[in-house]
């Protein structure tokens, strides 16, 4: 039911954009930009989630999926923008194996996990038998963005009911030492993502992650990503638009 | 005040952004870019007034100035958004004379117009003798978008106030039985530019244009236009996430 | 492409509701209830047009098609409403064919009508192509709702471009002097409907009309209405509330 | 039905506070610190209808009762907010009987005007029958604020079903080619007043005006007027401000 | 004060409504449509604090008392909503004596809890006394929705300050291992609902539970159940039009 | 980079505005009229993130700069709030070292803390280097509101990267066994006072609190407090109105 299920199961790459703008109109026109999916997100936007539910809701008429980033690991968010209709939930900075156990609960009903009933908008959007598939069709997606992370990755992977890993680039090039940025090309790092993948396939787990390029994203899925972010709404806007002032006051 | 006013009277062009983006956050960020100025535009945007007026707060704090497209003539309207503080405003569909002597009454004050005094923002934000130099500082811009316009021209920049005119090329060249498009290079739309221009000299009228690109923007300037629209943030955000995910899936 | 006409060309009826309630989820959550299409209805309603539009973007995802009542026969708000991806305008008072003409050109681009060009969202969300079809794919709707409108009903419906009438009940029924009501089973106003019904057949346009009642409605259909709405969001959760209230009190 | 006729009747005073911050609960604290009524004012304040809306519901459960200002004459506008609950509605810029007639008519159903049915919030909130006693109970206010409307004040005050005449001071002391201000003591302006009350007496017509002071109001009342603003919300809450930080800094 | 105390030391029972929609209109409509309380639900509706804020005070306006149902057993925002004006907190997912603890005291001042002081709103609204009273006024209601919650009923409902506990028969039924449902007949379930009033007479608690339908509430309330919700809004709407529209395209 | 950095560095005083009031408009206004700093609380006031976010802009544009007070010790909506561009968080009831090591974490970036990396508004408004001196240039400041607060000051004000610790009068008089108020002259809360300022000054923190009036605001900077709040928003806009009323209706 959840295409980017599909896209996984076949090999495929799911191409993702991040939205930080809390705008409707902009959510719904990325929607039809060529995205398998759209993340509302929670953490690091200027919205909160009286803005993201009707985003969620005009994604949903676009051949892009809704995901959602929330903020931290806190249980009521993540069962609040499940019910709001996210096709999947990432959520941040998972360290440990408890970490992510608490995040995995939130995401599946009982009994692999504690999510409450109350499917308000999946059980008339997604389907009255929404409920009864809902903790195979939709995804939970912890991110790795520490050294200490990376140190329990193995566990946190091992976690039942985790379908996703999500490379946080920023925080995690930062703990472990070194520039901190995204698309880095730091040896260390790179080596980060590769062990990763090595990781992540023996457990059957998808790895993504974040970048803010096409080209950095087709070296990432060459390692065996088969997610990745690209770039940002804020991006998008500022870099069109400052482009375009600079070529028209260039001679 | 106006740093428009400032920007014309030296001789030079003002680079003008373009919001159908509803969310403060997309025009403050924009107002960061290099624009002089950003047009909150009620008419073909996907926001109304209650939107629009956090937008116009927004861009208060950055280098750019707020100007307003009001959806019509509509005085009650033009008044509203001069009192949320917009520097000037751009009119759509200036057909006739009596027209623009109606916008402009309702862009000035007794007894240049006949604009209702009350302005709440303004005397708080831009001074308390904001009503004593509002007529000289606010600019009532008149949108040229028809073969009636271009047929009356000289009659509709005679209105005393008037301080602009802005060229709506999509409406314009329909009109004129030209293919419908912005940037157009069809010379009958090219002489009009031009005419448009030599109107607007003799009248001591600054020209202004919407158009779509830095490259359309120049060749206009090189006419004499001090004013151009450089897109909107629905392109900006929509081709630059066109381009990414190309890019991406593009071996 | 617009689902209303092939229902209306193969002779069907088109059941529509009708919203007061300014929400997403209400819209959304009545999109997917069987109707055909659900009108966001500026007029009587609890809500404007920066509520309204993300309405229609919810009701977007949903098999039903959004249409929009708007307040008065206003230009500027009519090309709005169709710009944020109305599929139908429904203008209140429309009494004379002047006034009817003035609606329809709002509705269609030139030459046809007046409309400004700028469908933001519809040449996304719809398809790039959307301007050109646009005049045959979007339904301008004309209230009869006085006395004045029945006298002069033959003119109204023979203005070139309108595609369907609506007859508003209450207002209908208070000017034609009888009891204001919907519904209403008095004589002169079932006679008044096939009036309406016999003079849109003979010009080949779709009669549509506001009930409370499926019952009503089918009475209606019977005389040749295309286009009922059945009661709306306010009623449907009032009435239940208060039935459940009033079982629940009730030994 | 309506509180404040029953203060007009009894010969009594209103107190009225108006309100230019569009926030629900800066409206709802101002309904419990004594005014009779809180005008939600669309012309000059920074919010629209979305707004405007839940803040007259807010008021609607505070001892004080709703009234809108529109920001002109445009019926679709005054039937707005009188279907949103408002108590009477004040119309600026009546300068002629046949403006005072299209206004007066916006807010009366049929016969008395041209209203049009459909009072979605006040059958629920005010009761089943309000559409039956709502051409009594509704006040028409119209705002004489030019030289003009001084001119045309006896025919404007002869209109049928006029409740009530509301001077706009600032557009009115400027018109009359005197200092523009609020609470003005110059003779001709006083004089006015007096002209006002005189006429207003004579057609049994409610006399009301805008001011910035107690003091003020109370020389007003001494005059005959029935209904006093007593400032806004901006100056209330910026110059208690004011006051408490030049306090703390002043040694 | 509270009106819903007087009903409950009356002996009586409270009908109460349940709200899922987003919509000052919706919530106000519901008031008056004979509930005792209607209770704004942050889990599982599609909004958030923000929206939630200006209903508790549309409800506030009308015969129905505003609770909130909080998210989480997070003290943070069931402060939050108390100070906005909710006369109770319904708290999901108590298990345990110290949850139950933690959430009573957020509900209550010190020296019964920690509730901190700043009751913005109540004390405008409900009196200048209410910190006084707030204690003995408001209600503080834990959710028993899971076996473990039931097998530790007795110590929950010994906590000093909680005054009534609310049944979540769909987590309820899941957790003891039945078809997951509200208003089930099945005999366990049954008989845990004898054994929760059993439980709350002899602590002088009150009982409450979720139901979908009047027939069940009348049931539950002569096992001894003080406060019953019937169903909810998004219930109310989607099925009174589900029921139309199938009756209209019923032959 | 942070104003009030230069304030306090230089010996000088604060003073702060407080924000109940959930507007744009309000906030803004409050920005021009004396104030160095207005803070916007997401804990009493009647608004949450998605209202608060569009106020920090609208104040950034102002004299004043926007600091906010997070509704309890949860670091995703400290992020959150920094995010967005406040320059300081205040934090509500910090108790013990941990509490305040946590809280200080959240508003730092690595090493320092654990704050995420992604200044979404702070990289564009502030500048692209803001996240190299965020950790120096934003104010962490903890609330010391409780009997137990006073008893672990010493090693609450030690935490590294504290930068003030925030009086909260409310609760601490409460919990000292006090009459609760603001503005408390009692001895015991005097001699607080005292000891708060002779542990700040050898630990080289601000010191800040809370007050209701410019001269007990004075009193205590007399002391030595170099931050103070001068009274809220609602009750400016309330006690204002209030005396305005109360003079007009007294003779």
């Amino acid at each position: 039911m959840n295409p980017l299920r599909a896209i996984f199961d076949a090999g495929g790459v799911v191409a993702n954009g991040w939205l930080h703008i809390g705008s409707t109109w902009s959510a719904e026109a990325l929607g039809y930009q060529g995205f398998d999916s759209l993340t509302v997100d929670l953490q690091h936007s200027l919205y909160w989630i009286d803005t993201a539910i009707p985003m969620i809701q005009a994604i949903s008429g676009t051949p892009a999926v809704p995901l959602v980033r929330v903020a931290s690991n806190t249980s009521a968010n993540v069962m609040k923008v499940l019910d709001a209709g996210a096709y999947g939930v990432i959520c941040p900075l998972i360290n440990t194996k408890a970490e992510c156990e608490e995040f995995v609960g939130a995401c599946k009903y009982h009994p692999l996990g504690y999510r409450s009933l109350g499917p308000t908008r999946p059980k008339i959007v997604m389907g009255a038998d929404y409920s009864q598939r809902a903790n195979e069709d939709t995804l939970a997606i912890a991110m790795i963005e520490t050294q200490a992370a990376l140190n329990n990755l193995e566990e946190i992977v091992s976690v039942p009911g985790l379908d996703m890993i999500y490379v946080g680039p920023g925080d995690l090039s930062l703990t472990m030492g070194l520039t901190q940025r995204v698309d880095s090309q730091e040896q260390p790092y790179l080596d980060a993502m590769e062990h990763i993948i090595t990781i992540c396939k023996a457990h059957n787990i998808v790895a993504g992650l974040h970048t803010n390029s096409a080209a950095y994203a087709k070296q990432m899925v060459a390692l065996g990503f088969q997610f990745v972010t690209l770039s940002t709404d804020t991006n998008f806007v500022t870099q069109a638009a400052n482009k375009i002032v600079t070529d028209f006051r260039t001679e």
